[in-house]
């Protein structure tokens, strides 16, 4: 079973899809399976973090900013911005796809884990996340 | 099918489960399929890594602890102790699951390949991997 | 569904396989499913990128470089050449297995996503991708 989410994005940030993504397993009548969770873009990505402090995400944001800064005399794809090189370097070094476990009908995260959407782009975006489900 | 394991760490290091993973899989009749390993943690990760020569894995964890150090002046999130934050970005640089195929009743792994738990954290930890497997 | 694919590679750079994987997918009749990606290897890994600019990917590889030079006094583990401590590096920043999921027939990639081999040895090598396929 495949569902498609829509994520918007108000720019450079992790916005927890925790919830977006339980609710499609929900859904379904099956108990135990995996959910496989795919971001369908190249600057953006996924990361499953600490949803207890903000202050733990406000800190691999900046640290992954410092690892990949923007005006970086390396890029020579700078068309789409300067923003852009940057992402696809963050993208890679963190998840296009992950999956997820599910037990009695719940994704079997630990109690601190949430899923994240990392938006790597300084604009506003309408980003496709697709999830499939498998159950045996 | 899922299985539940707990890993006891000793403080940071590569902990190899491939062994632990395998036997799950082998309580199976089924003989291909695809085996998803996930740990439940965000201060510990998974990589597969060279299981032969243990000079590749020490070099792997001083080259990291190098890119991401302690007393790092950047870090707010610093409640948990020194070597928390470092332990958060260690794990999102490398993997939360990682999905391996099942061929005639064992892990599709190449010759040099391994399964570790990465654990990030200075003091013992119980570490729970969650191991699904789907046969189809 | 299993099938191994065999990919030659001509020293360190990224190969587009996107192509051979969707071809596996398309042999089968099942319309919707899963299909996840294992390179059995530690110095070579996968990654979905941008398959539109080429000037992307170059810059990726030319960041990567930077980031894991060979010849860092770091490195113990020297015996196998200068550029396979790098590789394992380098293999565990990307990924060793990614799932996607197949919507009708077809790959569920975004417009700009292609998949690819990344071999990061300077020798050109046979490298195996296992392709696992589930549909349900």
């Amino acid at each position: 079973m495949i569902a498609t989410l829509e994520i918007a994005t108000r720019g450079q940030g992790l916005y927890e899809i925790t919830d977006r993504v339980q609710a499609v397993v929900h859904d379904q009548p099956a108990e135990n399976g995996l959910a496989t969770v795919f971001v369908q873009h190249t600057s953006a990505s996924l990361i499953i973090q600490e949803n207890a402090d903000p202050s733990a995400r406000r800190d691999l944001e900046q640290w992954l900013n410092r690892l990949v800064p923007e005006k970086d005399s390396l890029y020579s794809h700078t068309t789409e911005g300067p923003d852009d090189m940057p992402a696809h370097i963050k993208a890679i070094l963190t998840s296009t796809s992950i999956g997820i476990p599910i037990i009695e009908g719940m994704l079997a995260l630990g109690t601190w884990q949430g899923l994240y959407l990392w938006e790597h782009r300084r604009a506003p975006h309408r980003r496709r996340v697709v999830v499939h489900l498998g159950f045996n």
